[in-house]
């Protein structure tokens, strides 16, 4: 039977695990050791922690403190990985909590985190999604039903010092162009809610003091977001410090391309069964400055699509030079008004578009000045056709049932 | 047999030819008309009428003159349909013209044109692609070879005078922020080297001195140089003048997401056999603002994959804001010196990118401040193994051949 | 542009064409010859040689003179290719004769031809179905259009004496047990009706004399009706003869597993685009005794199934043993029968399993006494839904259209 | 969590378990009730109930007592559901238990059991295959590994009266055609080793005397071994009796089309988890006699394959008439032969074919007299290429390891 190195009690604050840490810095001393070869299971929180509860009621997601994420369960030592090297993760296989079958989607409030479509959706709201095996849905958005493609929203190893004063300087100097903004543009190091792991005494004031953010990706992967990096996957890591270091966390039960909901996917707390091996010297060898991967042999066969298109002009008609983000935007809210026809709310909408595996692509990227975005809405997953016809759409959801709201207080 | 309604002569100019254009406006006037519930073949130049030769030499592609492209076969008119329609397109097949079996992908000079990555790769260099069948392969990047995702870069319908006018001011005002950029950052009207079909006198030059360029893609589709736009997928396309004024062109052998070269995927004169069908009031029906489509049944499967993440961040270490352009660009470059390890050339890697089925996600567009994209090179087009090992990777190729290059006068 | 090595015209009898062979014998002249690594055409007639006719009258099935078939084109001699090599064949491409896009599927009637349904399905029948470019539909069947897994049924090299006389032995040993069965056991030769080429003279009689009818699938590949032989593939034959003598014909536009009509898949003219190479000695350096092949890139993504289950007991409740072919018949008889729910003729449901893309597995072969066998139904290539549901089954069609009958004279 | 309602405890008898159960009858009482709409999970034992160990002597295999076979986990009895009913069984998730991470394949003695392939192979041998999260791998045959399709290989609903004694007669009949026959054509009842669950006294012994074997499937699907039945596949099971009496077992962590080892796929021990639902008198309204199912919409994509041909003609060289079966066997004997140039002993080539996920295609079905069947082998699944290609094949296999034989006593 596989070693579950790192355990996880739901009912206790993932503060007081001391292998649990929210910031990435490369003192945050080790919570296990393994060698290459070896294959283990980390248990994870979800990625806030256990902040949002599985009810009807979205002020939790409202008012959640966003300096606590992510909670990573980490970081792993790993016998003999320097830095220039390449650790070789494979995730043999994941899955949620026995005790905890369900997940959450959810939007932020725009003063409290916001989103892709924030300004569609400025209030918290979210959606519960019950586990049926291998599948989901959701008592919040009927008529939907698929496998999940199941990952880490978040993993990596840590970084050496010179690279965390990069990060860190260099967010510190685009949060310089508009500090007082809301959302804010990026988020510097905060002491109050770092959470260092075994870490105590002055070595912890250092890493909460001086400790990056979870939220972004970064050069050492992080909190990419991907959905593809899924159980099956294997993935490259570079490796920056003695040890490596790997630390993982912020389960998706599914994603859409984009994570467009910010909170998020399907969060879910859950473990992690991975075997990790080391390519010496691998770095330069393949040249490599982020991680790379190999997808799974194993992902949902959802192969009919409906696709949108968006491009980069704004709602007020202005033209913006080839910006992929707005682009995706408008091929989102195409695919969000398309789903209204059929009876969804748009905050039902916007909540599949972050839940479902749907794929975003960068379609066009060069015909000046429009950049063209595709969103991949796979129709399998629809109880009901929401293939276009001529004899027009059907109604099927009475507009009974939507995404609970909590308004800004 | 049925009918092609529209010939092309690859020995005659383009400009000769009255059943094809280069501008987009309303009263460009039918090359010739069918009912809905028809079948026709359009024949098409390619997108800049034949002034990339099967050479290897890529002085053409510095020196092409863009404000002629692109080339379309059309405007078809459909009888009955009107404004507010949807014109349901399939396109039954698609194939190069039989005394023409090749293509070309090329990058233009920064100071002609430019592309994604035009700050790494400035001056115009080119690759010849031969078709085998369903199959390409290039004499300058070997060790490849892939199946054709065979799909027309251009398609869509006349704009009303409404929305022309919206998106010349719109682009103008684009460029009036910048009007010397080099390259633009978008293309006004240019009546010099304007081709207006059947249009004679009076009428073509105003659609000359009014005309739309062909370079972006807008919201009735156009330039959208999606790949997955291929041979047996049906698109549903806002109508906006009566009978429709679909048009046609652009043929790529072969594509990948972004087609980030520009000059651009595998290039080639062709023909499309399409069938049309109207909804009507469809896009009211469906809330349609841009064309939606659904993929062909019939596609690649190249499922192994090596995929690459980029970030928002530049290569001065500078940090951008959920920029997914910068994030696709950095997983781009990854990529690309990834393959010069195993023995490319930047720029047969660059070429590759552009070509092969390669696919791009917007992974990550929430998590502040970093957007991350991913690159999906599929590793079976290759001959020999790409994927990382232990033991290092191996250079199959000498260095004896690259792409050719021409350097600006 | 690639040579056309063989043309067929369809308004010329296969029997004049001298570049066409109806039986198998080593001593059939070379069609042509090309080199290792060339590429070339082939154009073909369909199986019977223009036999059955675009109508709505089966007497042409009925009354067709099975001993006449099947007419290939070839040989083609490969330069170099001795016994005991491997002769790989790339399909670059296949597709209809332009001026004859349609094809035909029928049963043969049990006293000329019979089939795997025969008992079932006594009388002679057929459909056409006419091609739109990568598809297919047939006004005999409404309601299902499906994309073309193009690929000759037919293909293979020349055999050597001692193989040609190993075949007609063992198959006459096996006519010798019940020679006077309707339908036949097997077919000797006959030399009426061989058609040898360029032959003429005593080589001609020879062959007549001699030739192994092209019926059945062999060693050497041949009649072997793989729908996965498809255009991409690429194939591995033994080589017998010097030149090898690849022959090739029978194409068919789609077919399901097991062509279990017989007459047969969609049968079509058209042409094959190919390439060949040679491995020297690869018989003996694989232990290849059949061909062996790797299917193409490119093939439909029909996902969607519904399979059906069959066992080895006849509908008297007779148990036979580990028997396949009767697992496979009562697989298709439950598919047959559950089509009928929604409207179709037991006819049209028996048709479509022949020509539409649907798999026949081998599920169990061990568990006496019980052969098990599954019919996998693609259901995507319905107009409308298929699949169970609590509420029933919908009659989709009146039964006002059914395929042409023509009964026994 | 969801409620396991069968437990077992592997290191106990599987006849001492009271939910379990190795006939088939209708008196068999039920295990546990659910209602329509219900979800579930039950343990089950391996289908010898652990006769055979994870070890390197296959005198097990040899010496397993074939009357005892398959241990079933049931019956279920489903609220409501009547004789006609269709009961839909969704399977959300199966998985191995967490203290037995391992399975075994292997082959009877000619002896005792046989197998598809008993003519070569007439000894005992096994391989033991580790569980790494989804992927499998044997100490046995070196150099291959891949992701499982996990599956029952045997379930299905209580016979009513009158189908066990059809069963039972049309057995018996087959039976007397060679009742001394080596290894059996079938297997009658046997009383000694039968376990009827909770019956006892005189109950017990009248389902003893009389209740069917479990080795064939039959029409209530039963011993089915279809691999496609994986997780996330629906079946639609035909009811016989009140309660419908659902029994499942025989669990597979992989198993090649045709399971052609007999003993048998990857076999293990493990859990379903289920859901179920019934549709009135659903047999009636779709003509339903064997289940039906949908596919699991996450299966492995192995789409890469060598694919060998066989056909009906032995290795005496004599001609069968349109016999699948041996056409099979001619299939894997073309692709076992076809290893051994890699290195692989024939013994080992046979046990994969057993334990991947190969394909058997009934190909070929009327073309007389031969049958043409394919075997698809994935080439993904081994960690070195097996292609065919000019420089001959590489032995990456030295012969030091093979698969454990036991000699006949």
């Amino acid at each position: 039977m596989t070693d579950t190195l790192i355990k996880v009690d739901l009912s206790q604050p993932a503060t007081e695990n001391e292998q649990i840490h929210n910031r990435w810095h490369p003192d945050i001393p080790m919570a296990c050791w393994v060698s290459p070869g070896d294959d283990f299971i980390l248990e994870t929180y979800d990625w806030t922690g256990g902040a949002i509860k599985n009810d009807d009621d979205a002020s939790d997601v409202r008012d959640v403190d966003l300096s606590t994420v992510h909670y990573l369960s980490g970081p792993v030592g790993v016998k003999g990985a320097e830095p220039g090297d390449l650790l070789v993760v494979e995730l043999l296989d994941i899955g949620a909590k026995q005790e905890s079958m369900w997940g959450f989607n959810g939007f932020f409030s725009q003063t409290n985190g916001g989103g892709f479509l924030t300004d569609y959706f400025p209030s918290a709201q979210k959606s519960i999604w019950d586990f049926e095996g291998m599948f989901t849905k959701s008592r919040h958005i009927p008529g939907v039903r698929f496998a999940g493609l199941i990952h880490p929203g978040l993993i990596g190893c840590l970084p050496d010092p010179k690279m965390l004063a990069d990060w860190n300087s260099r967010e510190q100097a685009l949060i310089d162009t508009n500090p007082t903004r809301v959302p804010p543009l990026a988020n510097p190091p905060m002491a109050r809610t770092a959470h260092a792991g075994k870490a105590s005494g002055e070595l912890r004031d250092k890493i909460a003091a001086e400790g990056a953010r979870t939220v972004p990706p970064r050069e050492h992967g992080g909190n990419c977001d991907i959905k593809d990096l899924s159980r099956g996957s294997k993935i490259f890591f570079p490796v920056y410090v003695d040890g490596a270091g790997l630390s993982v966390g912020d389960l998706h039960f599914s994603q859409g391309d984009g994570e467009i909901t910010f909170c998020g996917a399907i969060e879910m707390a859950g473990w992690v069964h991975m075997k990790v091996e080391v390519i010496k010297g691998g770095m330069a060898k393949y040249g490599i400055k982020n991680p790379i991967f190999k997808p799974s042999p194993i992902v949902p066969t959802y192969n009919n699509f409906l696709i949108f298109e968006g491009i980069s002009v704004d709602d007020n008609g202005k033209q913006h030079y080839l910006d992929v983000n707005l682009a995706y935007k408008q091929a989102c809210m195409n695919a969000i008004n398309y789903l209204t026809k059929f009876g969804y709310s748009p905050a039902q909408g916007y909540s599949l578009l972050g839940s479902a595996p749907v794929q975003g692509h960068i379609s066009g990227v060069v015909d000046i000045p429009n950049a063209c975005a595709t969103l991949w809405l796979p129709t399998d997953i629809f109880e009901f056709d929401i293939n276009p016809s001529a004899s027009g759409p059907i109604k099927h959801l009475d507009g009974s049932i939507d995404l609970p709201l909590a308004p800004d207080k």
